[in-house]
């Protein structure tokens, strides 16, 4: 094994380039095997292994910066850099993080946070080094989906302006997570089928010495048509027109192609873009066939490459996707807009249903936002689905395209709480916080499947403004649904234990587990009321004015940042009616980011567990007992 | 006068193409008489003048969607759809809109909030149209500055795929509100230049007829190259790659021309970008020699051009820039960054002073953000100095790309709080709310000029993290400066006025507001404390331990969002400390959108003055001493 030798990139630049070729092999076997076991996105990398044994072998990590987008197709560099013997724990708790991540390398030196930040992050590193007077190389890899994202373009605008030395990898697999949209794709596509026509470039300067010379009139036109010429002959030329160097494309797994290619784009000055064409899933047939079903996987069987996955209850995502059908068959007002998660976000059944009614925009949130308005104003119901993370791309345009407009649009924000393996990046724990201050929006979570459905309807029913569902990343816990699908009142709260003890206020999947608190408390004589904050906007006032009245300790539980979120709203509304003297516990997400792991533990990382219920509701009836306010100063 | 009879665009289609050319004189005429006496937005006014009156002419608004990006310049609009009577209330409280404002008119189809998204809205409303089988034209008007918007991209991409009936004129005055930087502003330079190129077309045509057959190996090439030939022949290949018709670039001040492109433009199936030339300040002289300072102006002579300001004391805006010079001279990790806005923003100074160090990255709020934390990874000092209400649009980038990374970025945010005459787009009331939740982020807001430079001399010297300051849009109150600079110490507050009365605690300007409630609450014999909460985050948690141990009435003033800033942090401390029983009243910007007008009557719309506070004041006392907690149930 070639690969065990390798214990950092010094390791690679060693070798010849044929010893490479192997090297290359040993990694995808290493992959294969490992992430049968763990799970993780093997297609993404397995794309990568020549490129990135290619700019380990021409560059100096990390004195120069290697910067990937997005970052989940980095493994290979994890490997390479000396993080092999961890692949066993990866994306497990305090285990290898399935993204770039700078405490574990010095060879990580940016941590992508969502897609299309790496173009910014290049431009920063290659601005700071000319400010210091160093001499390193920046280099970011952006997959052809990541480039659609609008801040990837603003950075392009920019770095062609500045004429900064940089180099930007085009990893062109023709996917983001599912296949690309737009006319960036087509034109990338285009370029593809090129390659061809730029093998004839001898062909074509030799034809151009046929051309006569021509006098007269229209001498400058011919000209100017010649040197026109030239630039034909260069593909890329949109890239070109905005200030790059284009080269290629190259063929992502043609180990020497590539490193030629960077000996190429190291002897351009200013910026350049290197084209590199990879296959998704790269010498592993299944992953290869079904690069989306193979882009995060879970654990599988290598020589079938059967999926093993847990038999449980389908996920809020399905429910979502299955009643959306079941709506959108009786009203044709509703459209679907997805940036570039059709699949993530359940609505392949949908797009299949009703083609002209799906709109994949690609990885643009912020598009997706506003055009959402726009549908909205012309009296269509735009349903924006979008995991809670990515939606804080749309942050200015939720306020003022849609909630300046008070549009009726339907937000449908999936992975709302924690996501587990993803991690820190893809936690959904702020769009509470950071929706709820925005006027005219109305906010709701369901605690189980039938409820997502009854708030579904309520949503499409709804013709004041916009209008938002979230929910989890989790199986849905089965219960019975109802036949008739309802409206409920908006800002409507739901008593579901009504006792004169504490009162378990929670919302989403916190319900439940408040439900199991009130049952371990009932055991030691503790009669807990539970409350399902099914609205988190607007509040329930009513409610929440008659349990005030009861003097009792209030818990508000939520799977999201404590602060800022429901228990914030909910202190708020009593400050403002002047109410004192009440007793309130606030438990939810700490002010600070949460790792990968399972959502299991990160619910218990941050007491968001039965007994951490149980433990609060005791700890202050003991507390109330013994102290006064002034004591506890 | 013609314009006295154009009360909405039907009266303009009677009229024939000569009969028009006067109207654009006349209109111009009465803006530079209306604007010299109300201020507002000149200079693009007076450059689109041609264009929306052939528009007008061409269409048919509002069954047409006429879409304005941004919409600053759509004064002629509003003049030619019946809105000309209320110019004398332009931008003042209850007055015309200074943007499109769709309860002003059927004809205001889109408000736009900040730049670039009327891409995104024209691709909404040409789907929904499609949709339902409707007929109507669609019609984006956007600036070569606000195209450079990271969601201009994402729209364009979208466009360009789905093909789409819809137009875009794009407005190239060379401007966003300062000159435009960026590769794509290049180009249309180079298309700029390109006019006469277009014009030798016809020779061109005959020029390829001389190119003689050829035959043999060399065939297939050169018929290829024929067929490219045909593409060099257009300008705007770079649109045209994206999947629209270009055709361009027009005279934007040539009426008939404009008209003919429109109809050109008709007859195109599918997207049509039409690129339209204008200048800026068109048709008066000083406002053509200095678009700049002309974008938006204060009354003035119209004869001299001279702008009649009120004499006072410097903005905050000028306190900042000249600062940050002073610690630039010192430190030269200091880069500053703007999207857009060096003017704006108050580095203009700066950038002569320190011309590499200014990063000006056109409109681009998302690409600056993670630019910066590149920057600061790599040992830089960046200041990203941008309006509250603009750092909207990198809200995801602050999250991730910073805080998460926990990047040494010091953030300049301007026109914090209320902003006046711009109204609801650009108040700057939520950036407390949609920052606070974000892990690692300090947060400052300066109750005066000398404590600002204080803030900005603290943020330097602070390398834990992200730190920003805030301030607002308004004259410094011109206290003494400090002759040195100190670093205050992270979550400090000050108690400004120790009594054991009422405490009211505020943030920057505030601060004055409530020192003055406190000095009118003295003549009542009540004896206020008044605390700078200069820290917003972290709070000065030791100093609420004290103010809670008093058991006075706290009451907290920001000219803020209630829904989640300062108030609601200071609840939610209290709550994590389980201290109930506290008398907290939250005084701020309630959960509405709030309109144009001067920043003074938007204080006093939501109660955030002197008398208001005394009120607040009273009115508690007496409650207090009238009832308990039970009786107000």
């Amino acid at each position: 094994m070639l690969l065990s030798e390798i214990k950092g990139p010094e390791d690679i630049k060693e070798r010849s380039i044929e010893e490479l070729e192997p090297l290359a092999a040993e990694v995808r076997q290493f992959l294969i095997e490992k992430l049968s076991v763990t799970g993780g996105h093997l297609a993404s990398n397995l794309g990568v292994v020549e490129l990135t044994i290619a700019l380990h072998y021409c560059y100096n990590s990390p004195q120069d910066k290697i910067i990937f987008d997005v970052g989940h197709q980095a493994y290979v560099h994890k490997i390479l850099t000396g993080r092999m013997d961890q692949f066993d724990t990866l994306r497990k708790q305090h285990g290898l993080c399935g993204f770039v991540k700078r405490c574990e390398s010095e060879h990580d030196v940016w941590e992508a946070g969502h897609s299309s930040t790496s173009l910014s992050a290049a431009m920063g590193m290659a601005l700071a080094r000319d400010l210091k007077g160093e001499q390193n190389k920046v280099i970011a890899v952006i997959g052809d989906g990541a480039l659609t994202g609008g801040m990837a373009f603003e950075a392009l605008n920019h770095i062609g302006h500045e004429k900064k030395d940089l180099m930007v990898v085009l990893n062109d697999n023709e996917m983001s997570i599912a296949p690309n949209v737009g006319a960036m794709h087509n034109y990338l596509t285009k370029l593809r089928s090129d390659r061809n026509y730029l093998r004839a470039k001898d062909e074509v300067e030799q034809l151009l010495k046929k051309i006569p010379a021509i006098g007269g009139k229209l001498a400058k036109t011919a000209e100017r048509l010649k040197d026109s010429l030239k630039y034909m002959m260069v593909s890329g030329v949109l890239f070109e027109e905005l200030g790059f160097k284009y080269l290629g494309p190259i063929d992502g797994h043609d180990l020497p192609g590539l490193i030629e290619a960077f000996h190429q784009a190291n002897n351009v000055s200013g910026p350049v873009m290197v084209h590199v064409l990879t296959t998704k899933g790269k010498g592993y047939s299944p992953a290869e066939a079904d690069s989306f079903k193979w882009h995060g996987i879970t654990p599988y069987k290598i020589e079938s490459g059967q999926v093993l996955k847990a038999v449980g209850n389908p996920m809020y995502t399905d429910v979502f996707g299955k009643t959306l059908i079941e709506l959108a068959e009786q009203d044709s007002r509703i459209v679907a807009v997805t940036p570039a998660m059709p699949g993530g976000s359940g609505l392949l059944k949908f797009a299949e249903r009703f083609p002209d009614r799906m709109i994949d925009v690609g990885i643009a949130e912020q598009h997706a936002a506003t055009m959402c308005a726009a549908l909205a104003m012309e009296g269509m119901k735009p349903v924006y689905a979008v995991y809670s993370t990515f939606m804080q791309r749309a942050y200015d345009q939720i306020v003022h395209d849609i909630c300046r407009h008070n549009a009726n649009v339907m937000f449908a924000i999936d992975r709302a709480g924690f996501v587990g393996a993803d991690g820190e990046t893809h936690q959904g724990v702020f769009d509470i916080a950071f929706m709820r201050h925005i006027p005219n929006i109305v906010l709701m979570m369901p605690k189980d499947e039938n409820e997502l459905r009854h708030m579904m309807k309520t949503a499409l029913d709804y013709n004041e403004g916009p209008i938002a569902f979230r929910y989890p990343r989790i199986n849905v816990p089965g219960v019975e649904l109802d036949p008739e699908l309802r409206s409920l009142p908006i800002g409507s709260w739901e008593l579901l234990h009504d006792t004169d003890g504490p009162v378990l206020i929670a919302a989403g999947p916190m319900v439940q587990v408040a439900e199991e608190a009130a049952e371990l408390l009932k055991r030691d004589g503790i009669q807990a009321a539970v409350v399902n904050a099914r609205f988190l906007k607007p509040l329930d006032e009513n409610m929440l004015l008659g349990l005030a009245h009861r003097g009792q300790h209030l818990v508000i539980i939520e799977e999201a940042s404590v602060a800022g979120s429901l228990g914030s709203a909910v202190l708020e509304f009593y400050a403002a009616q002047g109410l004192s003297g009440l007793d309130i516990s606030l438990m939810g997400v700490p002010d600070r980011f949460i790792e990968h792991g399972s959502i299991k533990e990160q619910l218990e990382e941050v007491g968001l567990t039965s007994e951490a219920i149980v433990e609060e509701v005791k700890q202050h009836r003991s507390a109330a007992h013994s102290f006064g306010l002034a004591n506890k100063l």
